[in-house]
This record gives C-alpha cells, structure tokens and sequence, in this order.
C-alpha cells in the first residue's frame, strides 16, 4: 500500500522556476551585505532549548518546535510530569533541544560563545531559515527565510545609516520602490515621560504598534482597556497628530525629556548622514514602535510602495542583547530582510528579471541515427563555452523531444541529424519566435551567447 | 544567572571563514550541474514520519530526528504506550514529523506529489542540510550538507556519463585531483548467479562493501558468518582476483548469465561514451557494492587521490525509487556530493583559493578630526566602484582600527584624516607589504581593483 505523499502544513516545496527566483534575491541581499564589510557566519537549525526558551515571551515559546531526544527518551523523563499528563512539563525532560526561531538568539549565542576570537565591532550577516508553530495562513509559514545584518559592538549611528542604505540598495537593486520609516524608542520613552505615563511605556509601544491596522480610535481603546486613563490618551493623541512626521516640531515637545532630547538628536544624525538622494525614501513615523522588548535605540522598517504587503523589512539598535547569555553592555544594531515576502512582492509587480532563472539554454535532439558520442561531443563543446545545455536522453519521437524544451521552457532547440553531421551544420531553432537556422556548431553558439547578453 | 552559551552536540557554527569557503564548494557544484542542464529544487526540513520510516532500515529510523507535535501533544498519547512507557511506541502519537535524513526520499516524495506538473525526464538538483542523530565523531555530524543531482524517467546511459562528467569537471574546478570508480549491480547480481548463490546477493554485497576497510579475509570470514560456504567464498575470491578490474576479462566469466552479461553491456557502453582524457580518472572497480538497497544498475563513487578520506561522492542508477509512494516503473540515476567532506579535503590539501573568502577590501579609518559626512562620501564612492569596503564606525585610537584590519584580513586600509581631505588625497596602505602610497581616492581604489585581478 502506497502512503498519499504529503508535507507537513505550513511548509512548502519549490519547484526550479522558484528556486532560482529565491537565489536571485538571496544573492542581491548578500552581494550588498558584502559591499558593506559584513561577513557571514551560519549557526545550527537546532539549538539547546535553553537557549531559546524565555526568549521571545510567552507566546514565542509556544511557537517554538522541540526536538524529541533520542533512544529511550522516557527512561530518564520527568515521572511526576508524566503521572500528570503535563504536556509541558514532559517536554523540558524529553525534548532538550528545539528549531530555532529566529536568527537574532542564535547571533546573541555565536558572539558570547566565540567572543574571543571576534574582533569587535563585529559586522555578520546571516541567511538561514527559521521555525515557527505558527498557525499557517496566506503569507504566513511555519519555515521561512530570514536574512539578518548586525553590527554589534559599537554604539555609533554610523551604523543605524549605513543599515538604511543597505534596505536601499537591496530594494533598488531588485527594482522594488520602498520606503524606511525611522523611529527611535528613547523618543517614545520621552514621549511617555512627557505625558506623565513614564510607567505605561509597554502599553503605549504595543498598542501603537497596531496603530496602521486599528487606527487612532482602536489604539485609544486599547490604551483605555490598559488602564490607562482618558486625558493622557487624549494629550498622547495630540502631540502625535500635531507634530506629525516632522521631525524639527518634536525637538520642542520633547526638550523637557532627557531621554526624548535624546532620542531626537540620534535620529537627527542619522537624517543629516543620509544623501540627500536617501532621505527622499526615509520617513520619520512617530507611531513605529516594534513590539520586541530588546530595542532601545533606533527602530526602523520597511514597506513597499506600489504593494500592500506590511512590513517586508524591520530592525533596531538593542543595548544588551548578549547580556542574557552573560555579556553584558555590549550595543549593537541590525535589521532584517523578509524573504517569503519579498518574493510575494516582487511576484505581484510581475518584477523578477528574465535572467533571474537560470535554466537549460539548449536542447540537443537525440537522433536515433546520429552517433550518439558524436553529439555528446557537440554538448560538451556546448557546455564548454558556457551554454547550459543537455541532450535528450533517449532516441524518442522528435515532437516529444520538442514538446520537452516547451515545457521547460528552453529557448533553443538544436538539431543535429545524420544529414546535418555529414555537412559539419546544425539546425537552431528560436523556441520563441520559431526561427529556424542552419549553422556551423561554433556559429550557433555564438548566437545564443549574443542573444543572452542582449536580453541582460 | 546567565546560561553558558552552547550548542547540541554534533552541530556546528560556521564562522565568516568558513562559510565563504563553503559557499565556494557549493557555487562550483550548483554552476556546474546548472551547465549540464539540471534544475534547482527545495523541500521542507520538516517531512511527515511517514514519509521517512521503513525507508532507511531499521538502524535508519532510528537515527531520525522527530519532533515533538505542538500543543497538548499528551491529550492525543497512546495510552497504551505511556502506560508501558515505550518511547518507540509513543514517539508514533506525539511527534508526527521529523527532520529529513537525506535528499533523496524527499525528491522521490516531491516526484510523485508533483508528478502532475513535471515533464520527465527531470534532472533535477538539490543542495541542502540533513540531520542525523548519529553518534558525533570527526567528520561525523548531526547535521551536513548533501547536494545531489538525478535524471528520473529515462533509462538512457547517457545520464550515467554526464553524472560521471560532473563529477570530474566539479573536482577539476576545486583543485582536487580524484578517481570515479564504475561498478554496476547487475555485474554483482550476476557473480552471485556464477557462482550459484544467487540467494546471496544481499549478503555479498554487504560483506564486499567492507573489502577496502578489512580485506579478503574480513570479508572471507565475514562472509562465512553470514552462513555461505567455503568453496563459493573461494569461488569469488578467485573470479574477483583474477579478473581484477579488467573489464574485457569480466565479459568472458559473465556470459553464461543474462544479468550479468546486461550489467557488463551497461559498464561497458558507459566507458565507450566517456572521452578518453576521462576515462583516465574513471576506473572500473568491481568490488564497489554501495550498501543501499534500492540501487539496481550502474554505482559509482569517487575518491581523493591525495587525501584518504574514504567516498567524497557516490550515487547510482535505481529502477523503482518513487514505488514506495505509488509511482511504479520509473528509472533514475543520480549522484551525491558530501560538502563537509569536501571541505575536509580541500582543508587537509590547502587547496582553498584566496578568492574564496568575501571578506572587506577597504577599511576606511575614522579620524575624530575628520568631518564624518565627507569620510561616508568617500565610503559610499568605494562601494560604488565594487570594492567591499567599511568604515571604523567609532574615533577611536588609530592603533585599535589598524588592529581591526589585521585581525580581519582586511588587505587596504584607507587613512583620510584632515590633511589629506584638504589635498583631495588619501593614504593607501596595504596590510600584507606594509607598503604605503598618498593618492587621489580614485586611484586607490583603481590600485585595489588592479591588485584584486592580479591575484585572481
């Protein structure tokens, strides 16, 4: 009995046409994060689940895929856990090791174990996929890409703008108009002082957070369901809308606010060391907030401009982000590319270029009365001047062997018969406009060489 | 209380060093089977249990990494099985998927659940990790990388030469002299019907597969243990000696069996098609067995010359592989690269070029007194002009940035500090000579260019 083969939900396969599509972006983003200095490292899929657990709040943990131990597991389980039928309490005896869920732990990880052999600051990138028992739905995945650039061990903003250029680049490099919205959250912690709510800044970041799906009326009832009361949320409301995203009016609400007047200047800096041509797609947007409690500094994020698409992009500057792993002061900045959703934006613009798939270029006919080592020959002369090329293995009918180039979309089809041989020639056909050649080998190379440079 | 960072036993983080070279090994492998026509595919880490028990042997299963399901996985226990405590038992109710073990049964699932959407015959390659819970020892680990490459859906022999040619043109572009060894199932099935054991086939190979690590008289003994008599282990001892690895002489010994004369043929063709500059690094090895039972025509391995590392690659031909998932009757071949162990080997010969590593050309020293949007410009230029370059993000000591350099073989450090700015020059000093020159920015970055090409 044949088992229905199947993959776990959530998860996908990607055929050729998507790899090379994936690659493609892959290697935009890497290219750039090496123009930049940074330098690759790669961690385990599997890590301690000490490590990982306690790290990304109670929800986080639940979403995090354990690995059960091997052999004997529940010889050496937790029995009171077991009597109970504790679903939790069993796993940390009998599943000690878990997928990661991101690559900033993992990073924190890296650097405080190999903290001496790393000279500081420490420029990484790193592009891996990551794990989540999410609840699979459109656009969301329960493995997916994420590709991370971070510089720990500095706490200049040269960096914050180097990290802005980087999303730039990358999105103009993939023809993908974007623009990064900037924050910082010593301002939003100014911006709580100010109000007299010092103690309510969780609320105010989680709540402003869903501030561009809900709208100010939906925050207000949230900040009111937090217990927080009516006049603050009004004043909060008011600074924001009069101020707006004009940067130079928040330096007069915030001068009473140390940490405001602190967070003002850092984003001053960073927009007064962007280009001019830059600053045309970076914004100020007051209401970014970043849910995840390790950012103290710079926040930003990425959206794109043509496609309704959130977020494809997000990072900040976290102050102690290896101090849970025991070293502590260490500052450091980074941001985070979204592959899954890249991908879907670039499919929605119709925006992958033709030269994104690397597929076969040519097709060599096998004929059944062509000496076979004779055109295995002509494929490796082929393939020698760097025609990505294959011959049809078997000597099947001709429309079959056309109907295989279609469908693989391969643009040349090359024909080399008994007749064809004896003259030194081939036949070339251009799959897409069906023009038809006779032509020595060399010369038909030639040709689809120059075609490919002229489609570039 | 800080957690002492590691990670699982088995696993390994991959710093800047080791992943540019890595990603050396797996550009050449990936450009190499896209010139000979083969294209990309990726499955989940994750597959159904389903998918994977009962296809690796017994000692297989147990080497798979499952996962634990999410939630109150307990509810959804075998009770029976928690009452007995039997871990085998109960891993069945609460871990329904696991992390893939190799490349190849997720192709063969991918093959059938996509059967629909696919135009055979498909070259397809994959390049990806996989997990083992093996006993960690060197060059043994839990989790590796494996990039293979099949033909499936045509039995021509053409596929067998062009996997063989890969393999040559993947180890002449690394720098690694090596030998394709040819054996071919069909051969072994025959010398089991010659020497009438017939029945023998499986324990032949099994005990053969041992011969270059125990010799004949291992194997011998081996082969005694499994129960067969002394006069046919005599038998075969004395056909393999004799006829070594002559092809020409294994025809005669062959003819009297229809298998074994099939195989022979096969063998045979492969190294006609093959050019004969190949066919001196492709020899025929009859005692090659490849463990695997799904194998059932052509094998083949290759081997470092320089370096003993035991197989760097190996593959074959298998008539049936996608049956277990209800396609029956379709014929593929394919190969398999082992990256670690290339990467060993590549190590051990010193053989990785300079290239290999992306590391930042240009580091740009911050000079306190220098005006930091004028040092950024100069960086910006650099990147522009394709050299990877950075800048000190913090004014600290001199000595401390040039220490940065030379502990991240940064090979150009760039030095602009108020003098030179106001002569429109910069200092170029490189690392490895000492060697220091006063210019205009574009001429350092054009003597970069010069140097970087020079080296290539």
């Amino acid at each position: 009995m044949a088992i229905k083969p199947a993959i776990p939900k959530g998860t996908r396969d990607f055929g050729p046409k998507e790899v090379h599509r994936r690659q493609f972006i892959l290697n935009t983003i890497r290219e750039t994060f090496e123009q930049y200095g940074f330098q690759p490292i790669e961690t385990p899929a599997m890590e301690n689940m000490s490590t990982l657990t306690g790290k990304y709040g109670e929800e986080g943990d639940k979403l995090l895929f354990r690995i059960l131990n091997s052999g004997d597991y529940l010889s050496k389980a937790d029995q009171q856990a077991l009597a109970d039928q504790d679903s939790n309490a069993l796993a940390t005896s009998i599943a000690e090791k878990g997928l990661r869920y991101d690559l900033t732990i993992p990073f924190a990880r890296f650097v405080v174990q190999h903290q001496n052999d790393i000279t500081f600051p420490f420029r990484r990138y790193q592009m891996q996929p990551v794990w989540r028992a999410d609840r699979p739905q459109k656009g969301r995945y329960r493995e997916f890409w994420q590709c991370d650039a971070d510089v720990i061990g500095s706490d200049s903003l040269v960096s914050e703008v180097e990290l802005v250029e980087i999303y730039l680049r990358v999105f103009e490099k993939l023809g993908i108009p974007v623009t990064v919205r900037l924050n910082n959250r010593k301002l939003l912690e100014g911006l709580a002082e100010v109000i007299g709510a010092k103690d309510r800044f969780g609320d105010i970041t989680t709540a402003l957070d869903k501030l561009d799906k809900i709208g100010w009326d939906g925050v207000s009832d949230d900040m009111a369901n937090r217990g927080m009361n009516d006049q603050t949320i009004k004043q909060l409301r008011s600074i924001m809308e009069d101020a707006g995203n004009k940067l130079e009016e928040w330096k007069e609400a915030w001068k009473n606010s140390e940490k405001g007047t602190m967070g003002w200047s850092e984003l001053n800096t960073v927009f007064e060391l962007l280009t001019s041509e830059d600053t045309e797609n970076t914004v100020f947007d007051p209401t970014l907030a970043r849910g995840l409690d390790y950012y103290t500094g710079t926040i930003l994020e990425v959206t794109a401009k043509k496609v309704d698409m959130g977020s494809i992009g997000g990072g900040g500057r976290y102050d102690n982000l290896t101090g849970v792993f025991g070293l502590e002061g260490i500052s450091g900045v980074g941001i985070s590319f979204g592959l899954d959703r890249i991908y879907d934006v670039l499919e929605e613009m119709d925006g992958f270029p033709e030269q994104a798939t690397k597929g076969t270029e040519a097709l060599f006919i096998r004929f059944e009365d062509a000496p076979l080592n004779k055109l295995m020959e002509m494929v490796r002369t082929a393939r020698n001047h760097n025609v990505r090329s294959e011959l049809y293995p078997d000597a099947v009918k001709l429309k079959k062997q056309f109907k295989y180039a279609d469908q693989n979309n391969i643009p040349w089809v090359v024909t080399a018969g008994p007749e064809e041989l004896a003259n030194n020639q081939v036949g070339l056909k251009n799959m897409v406009t069906g023009e038809q050649q006779t032509l020595t080998l060399p010369e038909a190379l030639a040709q689809i060489e120059k075609n490919r440079e002229a489609s570039k």
